[in-house]
């Protein structure tokens, strides 16, 4: 039996990785930085008034109180946005808005709320030292500062940084294009009546919602029947030229099990028993002239939950220019449970107020369970299962913020 | 001054609740039910085979055992999506796949790995006791069990459930429709060569982005110079009917604001200072024939960032019928930082190995440490500080997985 690391170090070296793409940054959100955004200007890019007041030089100033006003002549007003070269002559203010820039020759700004605000002539009754309400040229970052590394995700306020230091685009991991294909005659889609035996295909839809959850893009889908020929026609030429080519179902030990008869046939696919549960059987390889990159998953939704998130993640990452092996956690485990000896078992838990346990019943075709779940915890092959006040090793869920 | 609750309670009693909406399962990822969901199916929906195997009549194979092995006829086979009804007649047994319907008469499975793999008679090396290797009818969720409670998002595990419910569609929250707006004669585009007094318009690729990885719909977005009657002429009448607009800038005590100066003026709009750092100066109301809630941010990114989170979440959560408050978690502090008494301070915080340390600078115009934050902690008015080993509540961001 192969160990899980074997299997997945196998599926990873089935994909090259895809050339980054530039995009523009209102395109940007939640995309992976394929290489570092240096700032092209300074932040703040001036000198600037951290408050709406007055402009000083804090000699002038100095030793004013509301006991000890001091009066000096309004020589105007600056605003944000003010694009003009002020210089204030000593003795003398100007009225500043917050985030305009200081005039030459100021070194510090008094609030309006110590002035009487005055606009030809102001009271101030409060000194400033030099600096003082200030926000210097370059003290946030400064041009050709490396703002982001590559590696790290756009969010929100990242991408008001890559705009504030005027990048107006930049290069990410190219999205990988994958295809979705259930297979199996006991499938129907959701909302059919059911027959004896017949069952509604939860796998699709929920690969396809970790595709879509993992930035990857879908490119085609649709369900297969346990017929070899249609299966083995469309798994030679998959329409829409996937990066990856994705199956559930008919991968077990079964007298039916289509996927595998048709690739093994093909001679290009390796089936393999992997130490895991659940998840076992399992299958890669390259399908037709394109020799596209193939995985199939087990049948049972949890198993190809589970599979998604062991093995797919690492190869659409792998496709994206990035590590295989996405970031863990880790907490304290509130109750035990028991695992089988000999494989690596994947257990759905729920991480609350810092620590975990199993979500509900733990079969492989328990979706109650899996659908409270935050976590997959990891349970190492050569334990008998986890106790209460043990560290667990978490893999988070795709999609679950 | 205004709390910061009861800032938020006159901003979230502008908003109604948009009815729900009802969304097919492929258009429900990431959405918030609106309503339970209620399986149609039991699930499993019938007794089935756990493993590839033989399914007998226990009595049948009692005893039986590598040393004193139970030879049985085999009457055919049932693959998963048989949909026939097959009886097992005593004293015989039938190969049975994963997943596979299990014969009217069958109590249990012996794997295939405890048998010969025989055909016509297999040679079977194992007991196995009623129920063995068996998933029951209904085992994980019954037809009528509320499957997924209203208020929870659809991930893909959440879609998996769903869709094995049976249930082809269900009733989501709606997605609120927001124009962001941002104000000041001196924001240009990234990638713009600047002026002296100008800067990049970060503000608005930032709230488009936290629009959006709120889960809300833009509709409409742009930027206004400080030009009073313009900008009363748009807000007059909001292009695309949004549920709600956001402005950015020109709300503090300057001379310049032209939001607050336009707003003021309309008379439906109320500006207050709120007791928090960074975001004091804060403006809500109605603008407009139709009466369209508007929230005015601050123009300092990071000011506004906050009040996002603090404010307009609360609401556009209203709009879509759920609570206006967001969870919050908490931690341990690794280090201590101040804080100003007699105002609630949002600080940016970053959570590593379960503890949280402020990202960096601080000031409301540092986006270097708002994009290096995971979280805002909310450190109390009544406070001076955090203490290295205090609990400390945060915000998660909004857009950070």
């Amino acid at each position: 039996m192969r160990s899980v690391e074997e299997h997945r170090a196998a599926l990873v070296a089935l994909v090259s990785p895809l050339p980054p793409v530039r995009v523009a940054l209102g395109d940007a959100l939640g995309r992976v930085l394929a290489a570092d955004v240096v700032a092209t200007v300074d932040l703040p890019g001036f000198d600037n008034s951290a408050m709406d007041g007055y402009a000083v030089r804090s000699a002038d100033v100095a030793g004013a109180s509301a006991a000890s006003p001091v009066v000096l002549d309004v020589d105007g007003d600056i605003a944000a946005g003010d694009t003009r070269r002020h210089v204030l002559r000593p003795g003398a203010t100007m009225r500043i808005m917050t985030g305009a820039p200081l005039p030459e020759g100021a070194d510090a700004v008094v609030p309006v709320e110590e002035s009487d605000g005055g606009v030809q002539r102001v009271t101030l009754m409060l000194a400033a030292e030099s600096g003082r309400h200030l926000r210097r040229r370059g003290e946030d970052v400064r041009a050709g500062d490396v703002v982001l590394r590559a590696g790290v995700r756009v969010n929100p306020g990242r991408l008001a940084l890559i705009a504030a230091a005027n990048v107006p685009e930049v290069s990410v991991a190219a999205r990988p294009r994958v295809s979705v294909v259930s297979t199996g005659d006991e499938l129907v889609l959701a909302g059919s009546s059911l027959d004896h035996g017949q069952i509604v295909d939860s796998n699709r839809p929920m690969l396809m919602a970790l595709v879509e959850a993992a930035g990857a893009e879908l490119v085609g889908f649709g369900h297969l029947a346990d017929d070899a020929e249609a299966m083995a026609a469309l798994l030679a030429d998959v329409p829409g030229q996937p990066d990856l080519v994705l199956t559930t179902g008919g991968v077990s030990m079964g007298a039916y099990d289509t996927v595998k008869e048709v690739l093994t046939a093909s001679g290009e696919v390796e089936f393999s028993k992997v130490a895991m549960r659940p998840g076992m059987p399992q299958g890669a390889g390259v399908v037709g002239e394109r020799r596209t990159p193939i995985v199939t998953l087990p049948g049972n939704p949890v198993s190809s939950y589970v599979s998604f998130h062991v093995f797919v993640l690492p190869v659409l990452r792998a496709l994206a220019g990035l590590p295989p092996e996405a970031a863990t956690t880790e907490a304290v485990a509130s109750q035990g449970w028991s695992s089988v000896p000999g494989k690596v078992e994947f257990t759905r838990v729920v991480l609350e107020g810092g620590r975990v346990r199993p979500s509900g019943g733990q079969g492989s075709h328990m979706l109650g369970a899996l659908a409270e779940a935050t976590h997959l915890a990891v349970v190492d092959a050569a334990t008998t299962g986890v106790s209460e006040g043990d560290v667990v090793r978490l893999l988070p869920l795709v999609g679950e913020n």
